[in-house]
């Protein structure tokens, strides 16, 4: 490596779909000294006597939505949340003023992912991942066809308590919301813009820069190259349906976007094969991911089309992906005040980083 | 408190001034449990040999720009930050395609807020806080005056790991940027529009709507009270010039808002007079929250008027503030995956809460 591509990076990057979500990254920043505190240890216990959510334990929750195979001897198992962020309301929120609120409508779902308390992602078997992604399918399109009130159906995971998990034993959670989330709204108008001046989707486009595209940049008065973007530099992992991709403007330092290959606005058109190759990219991301950051914590979401008349346009630009945010540092004054992260390691550094993990199977 | 006071409060509360910054209040939820962990006690050591911002060791960090009310015994001192996030670049961050980034050049700095290692801003003098709000005004001037490239400075405070803090020692740090941030941007456009509307600061409306009004709904039907708008009770604290709001819709439990109550859009105006109260209704409120949070670990930052002739109509209808933002809890996935804060406790408890502390002076 020349000297001059170990200078520090110091740019601010700009998301393409939604702008305002865009990134200062600076590698110079990483060189500062951090505590040097060994990751809590994960807890990996199997089984848990007092985990509400551990087989044996079932009258700890409410009662079971949904279970696979079946209520014996579950492996996968969904219950209401006891404490849910949206539910039941008296109707109609009151407004005055300046003083507007919407209705906090809606429903709070948990699924426990696994029937093993402290079994991680890429420690499940992909034929187990790929029943969980069928539950996600079914539950999200029950919700939908369930009530009109829902607009959208957020699932999402926390996993670790940095990632704000307050129950050790491994899940995720789907609330039906009466609202489209902010910034899937501006995900989808600003992917039907492009789509309506391009004709392209903005994501099949990132996709293709991702494997198909590489470019040099010289500098103008002395010739010399100043960036260099290699054939699939940004491409974690990819399958027969689904790629991997470290985002240009990675929020955080470690995130990862999982996409179909081929374009589709709605996570609900999964079919078997594609689900079965989801489940392969999942495991085999999560596996690099903890391999790299050492016991990774982290949340992700999808975001998929809103089951809407008023985003019925945005099939043919929006693309439905997955975002894995491992949280590898806390936001500071600067984030909350500037509304740009800090992200301290280079994205190309860091999907070579992942790309370089050797995996087992 | 009737029942249906005590009701959950579960609604999407829209933020005035930039509604894609909306919190879901969901009080249903702080019921849930949670660890009973005794906060880390904070470091309240006067003096720490090996602080790098300690007295004795300014060796240890680069020289000083700025101190007060001079280098010998310093009580306020100002370097550069040993690991900037912005700095001098090469220039030119260079773009290709949907990779589009602004060259991250800029300047970071510390402020040393106190020669006390571990003293809280509520513990320091009036005097003393007076003189740190002189200090951001007096290098914010000089940054703009020094540099047209310089489009924002940003001061803030991280203050306790929780709010990403790395160093012990209290301080605030400074950061010129080449952009304006994106959340300033949003408030500067929504409130010019505001005004252009209705002839008013949108911040002034919310100052009167605290101060000044009251209401109650009532059911259409049964007629019952539904919702009372008591006069100030929205209002943390009121000093001559300034006062403290809990907003209406605030992200964060225990989120403070300070305004001076006449209109201005540029912190850079601040006189002596209002330096002192701004000290006074600052120290204050900061006691409160200590008091309510136990040991409140927060950011702090300053939206004013950029200097850059695009915002210069935005002078009648942006009104500069300070924004605490105290971190009790972990933003999950579903603030990732929707964009949507959740707060467990009703402004409107939390305002009263701490408006309730006694305080000694």
């Amino acid at each position: 490596m020349s000297e001059k591509e170990q200078a520090p990076l110091r740019e601010i990057r700009i998301n393409p779909i939604v702008p305002s979500e865009s990134v200062l990254v600076a590698t110079a920043r990483a060189m500062r000294p951090r505590k040097d505190e060994e990751p809590a240890p994960r807890d990996t216990r199997r089984h848990v006597e007092r985990c509400p959510f551990c087989q044996g334990n079932e009258a700890m929750t409410p009662p079971t939505i949904m279970a696979v195979p079946g209520e014996e001897n579950w492996q996968i198992r969904m219950v209401e949340n006891l404490y849910p962020v949206l539910g039941e309301t008296a109707g109609g929120a009151l407004t005055f003023g300046l003083q507007q609120a919407i209705d906090g409508y809606g429903r709070h779902e948990v699924i426990i992912d696994n029937a093993v308390h402290g079994i991680a992602i890429h420690e499940m078997d992909e034929a187990h991942l790929a029943l969980l992604f069928g539950v996600y399918r079914d539950r999200m399109a029950q919700l939908y066809a369930s009530d009109s009130r829902i607009r959208y159906v957020l699932v999402f995971k926390n996993f670790g308590p940095a990632a704000g998990a307050s129950i050790a034993h491994t899940h995720s959670q789907i609330i039906a919301m009466p609202v489209v989330p902010e910034n899937l709204h501006n995900e989808l108008l600003n992917s039907r813009v492009h789509y309506q001046k391009y004709n392209q989707c903005i994501f099949c486009s990132l996709i293709d820069e991702a494997l198909t595209f590489e470019a040099t940049i010289y500098d103008r008065v002395s010739g010399e190259i100043r960036r260099k973007i290699n054939v699939g530099q940004y491409v974690v992992e990819r399958g027969e349906h689904f790629i991997a991709i470290k985002p240009f403007a990675s929020r955080y330092e470690w995130e990862v976007h999982i996409l179909p290959l081929q374009h589709d606005s709605d996570f609900l058109n999964i079919s078997d094969a594609q689900r079965a190759d989801l489940a392969r990219v999942m495991r085999r991301t999560m596996a690099r991911l903890d391999a790299v950051v050492g016991g990774v914590q982290y949340n992700y979401f999808l975001h998929s089309l809103p089951r809407s008349e008023a985003y019925a346009d945005c099939q043919s630009g929006f693309h439905w992906h997955l975002e894995i945010c491992p949280r590898t540092s806390i936001p500071t004054g600067f984030e909350l005040g500037s509304g740009l992260f800090v992200n301290t390691i280079s994205p190309e550094d860091a999907a070579q980083q992942l790309r370089e993990v050797s995996l087992e199977s």
